[in-house]
């Protein structure tokens, strides 16, 4: 007999269809294992891995979330383990004939009276941090940016005290492209809303070589962005007038010192939680993410929602094989059709490059029990909660409503969380199962960890421990509530990420769909 | 009667057969000048732009370095302005019937005797700086390996006094991919080959996150890299045995201390020029870059391949339009077949983007008086010098022959350099007209700048001037043995570049034509 296994069934059997259950303890189960109700393992079972509950025979449905996530190609005993080989992938929805707001849930009751501190911009949109971001048009100048912005975070910043930081927006676009190509405006626009996040204050400054494809005008034009016409914004180092390296650097410091001075006059103030614009992700996903964190996440969301602000989740390769049920929740047939346009337009790219969904999940996922695509769909949409789903952003889009949007992203952490301060995110939560110490420059990163194990071991990474859901200690609505109320804390700089403690900020990655030249 | 105007047949009209001539004066010339040879100017031609010599009736060639570089469709007078809206491009050459071989130059006399001061490596490649490369396997890890290398450097990395710098090896690629698409091979082939530069001592270190699809045995197969099984060399954060991000860190900076310690062991020895490596490139091109630089750069790289050093030329699609010389021009048909396919795999892959070839030049090449890609490529093959092409190296592949090798790459600078890392480059080349800030981390960048002019501006950007060619103050010869001499110092570590005492190192931009997941 096992000794004090602990299997608490809201946690292993998330719907009452299911045939499946997942294995909680750390270091999973061995053959043998008797549950209390009669279940007996037949074989060794890992932590996070399914359990068959009931005899499952070639060709029938293998069923989590009350959603088939695939069929048996082989007898599956009861109590065995139901792995990747022993189950084949359900054929993916077609995007004819979805319906299209047939189920749209009811109206939340509204959450009133939650605040937060941030700063208010020229475009109405709120900042959680007070940071200057200095945007590169090209690759080429990316190294003299950061030459200069060492020194501007050595020799200025300090006498700003109201700024948070100086920031590089380097990549790898703006030359060696066809701006004409099929897809080349998702980077250029991409490039243009990330500098436009709310948390730069609205004030863009720009660094240019001159020869380059990417021309200022082209990433900024100033007649759509009436702030670039109050004062200079860009430094060209091809303009004759820098003479030498060392003008240049000087040049650049110099506009950053007078951006540096009208930051420093902002101040935090009240502002309701409809200002919030949180994006939702997940990565290094495991079992359990769909059964703690990303539920977790998703009661948060709803109460985010409630509160009038805009939730941002995305990935569409990880929301694709569940398309049916999200066209079904859109608020009307319009926002179920764009769904379906950003499904469309990545079963197309995907095809061109000859790859098919099964390329995700990644090994790591598979070795933490998800076997396939389905399975990690079903548990990443948990993230999203249960309100209707408001408006959808394209890739590299602002998202301009509030409630719930898709905001059209590869599944990618970095390129998704690109895409997403794109989209104007001022928060961002990331939830996580096998770990991974991801961080941003320009937005706060809130870590949720789906087990405890985790959370223990980086105790000094993982801001939130969902695991507390699966051993029984928490509840989703004590561990949502928790996060939500973290959401406020962050976005008024009460509380640190971990990731900010350390500086964990990985640079920007931009999608480009487009051939380099 | 313009005064002091100087026009150096030798700059102006490059081959005997031309119908076009670049004008050299800074500045331009205006309407009404008139030249010895008594042409005159209809209208005003900037600096660098082409001047008909004779009148071009519609569809007429116009000709440059002795080839087609494009068709009149209006009327162009003796003495007018020859631009982009005047003239028409060839068609691209086709792949089918190509000469293979055909023109081999007869080998050059060799050069004996010219030696530099390298690292030897245990493959037998020497490495010209003495660099711990940390190579990360995912994104995901970055900004964790960017936060110990600044420990490292502050607090190790002056105890090793031998070893030159610490360099973090970050990317975008890792995860988010199927590493079954089509073309996958080509960035972890990149990848693993930048890591076994020969500058990095032959000993990679990895760090990994744990459940990214790119593992480290994929990327560095350890039965190919007998130096994998004489220690540890990957660090993996999810590991269990790392109880915090603080024993991630110093489980990083153990490891990297070791290296350091073995780093510190090696010295310069005097080697072989045959031992060079040289990558040529350029980017920010003008109208004099195929006058001046270039055909210098050219010189140095025939001094290189009669020294039996091994000289990488690149840029797929700023070779393209010349290829029928190229194919001619290769040792044997199966190195002209090589290249054949490369231009062909190019081929495809700009088609499957909706792209076509117009996309280069970009919008500065053209105002440096750059009218299009063929005239751009004729310009830019002038790097390669005159030497039979004795090999072909894939994308992101090692180049393993002696003399003068095509390796491909995409045109844009940054995934160009880095792929010629990959290949072996020991010291880098670079040319540039319209001037850019180009270096790397991991090779020295040797900047030669087209014109006097911008050499004057960016004293402290650029490295040699070429300028001197079009103004007559020294010859093809006189600047080709200048750079010669500075590729001997630069590898030995006599001399400095100017990118490395600013420490302008770029990003590497790895070259993934697949589609993100």
């Amino acid at each position: 007999m096992p000794t004090e296994v602990q299997l608490q069934p809201m946690s292993v059997k998330v719907h009452p269809d299911d045939n499946v259950a997942i294995v909680v303890n750390a270091g999973g189960l061995e053959a043998g294992t008797l549950f209390d109700s009669g279940l007996k393992l037949i074989e060794a079972v890992p932590e996070a891995h399914k359990i068959a509950l009931t005899d499952i025979a070639p060709g029938d449905a293998v069923i989590r979330y009350g959603s088939i996530i695939g069929y048996a190609h082989v007898n599956i005993a009861k109590g065995s383990w139901v792995h990747e080989e022993r189950m084949r992938l359900p054929s993916l929805p077609s995007l004819d004939n979805l319906p299209l707001a047939t189920a749209v849930p009811a109206p939340m009751p509204p959450l009133d009276g939650y605040t937060f501190e941030g700063y208010v911009n020229a475009d109405g949109s709120v900042g959680t941090k007070n940071i200057l971001g200095i945007t590169t048009t090209v690759q080429c100048v990316a190294a003299t940016v950061n030459y200069a912005v060492a020194r501007i975070k050595a020799e200025l910043l300090p006498k700003y005290p109201h700024v948070d930081d100086v920031v590089a927006l380097t990549h790898t676009y703006g030359c060696g492209v066809a701006l004409d190509a099929p897809g080349a405006e998702i980077p250029v626009r991409t490039l243009r809303n990330f500098s436009l996040n709310p948390n730069f204050g609205g004030a863009p400054m720009v660094v240019s070589l001159g020869c380059e494809k990417l021309q200022p005008v082209t990433l900024m034009p100033s007649d759509t962005l009436p702030i670039l016409n109050t004062g200079p914004y860009v430094v060209r180092m091809q303009d004759e007038e820098h003479r030498s390296f060392g003008e240049i650097v000087t040049a650049i410091m110099e506009l950053a010192e007078k951006r540096l001075g009208e930051l420093n006059q902002r101040r935090r103030t009240t502002r309701p939680a409809a200002d919030l614009v949180v994006g939702l992700q997940c990565g290094g996903s495991d079992a359990f993410s769909g059964v703690t964190a990303n539920p977790a996440v998703g009661y948060a969301s709803d109460m985010l929602v409630r509160a009038g602000a805009t939730v941002i989740f995305s990935e569409v390769t990880e929301v694709r094989d569940a398309i049916h049920l999200l066209t079904a929740r859109a608020t009307n047939a319009d926002v179920a059709r764009d769904l379906i346009r950003e499904m469309a337009w990545y079963d197309d790219y995907l095809a061109r490059g000859g790859v098919d969904r099964s390329a995700n999940p990644s090994p790591g996922n598979a070795r933490g029990g998800l076997t396939n695509i389905v399975e990690k769909t079903l548990g990443a949409v948990a993230k999203a909660g249960t309100a209707p789903i408001s408006g959808v952003a394209g890739l590299g889009e602002r998202a301009t409503q509030k409630g719930l949007v898709f905001a059209a992203t590869p599944a990618g952490d970095f390129v998704c969380g690109t895409l997403q301060t794109a989209a104007g995110m001022n928060v961002h939560i990331f939830t996580t199962g096998r770990g991974t110490p991801y961080g941003l420059a320009t937005v706060p990163v809130i870590k949720v960890s789906s087990r405890t194990s985790l959370s223990e071991r980086w105790s000094d990474l993982i801001d939130i421990d969902a695991g507390t859901i699966a051993t029984g200690k928490a509840s989703i609505e004590d561990v949502g509530k928790q996060i939500f109320q973290m959401v406020l804390d962050v976005a008024s700089g009460r509380k640190q990420t971990w990731a900010d403690h350390w500086g964990l900020h990985n640079d920007l990655a931009l999608f480009n769909p487009s051939p380099l030249t």
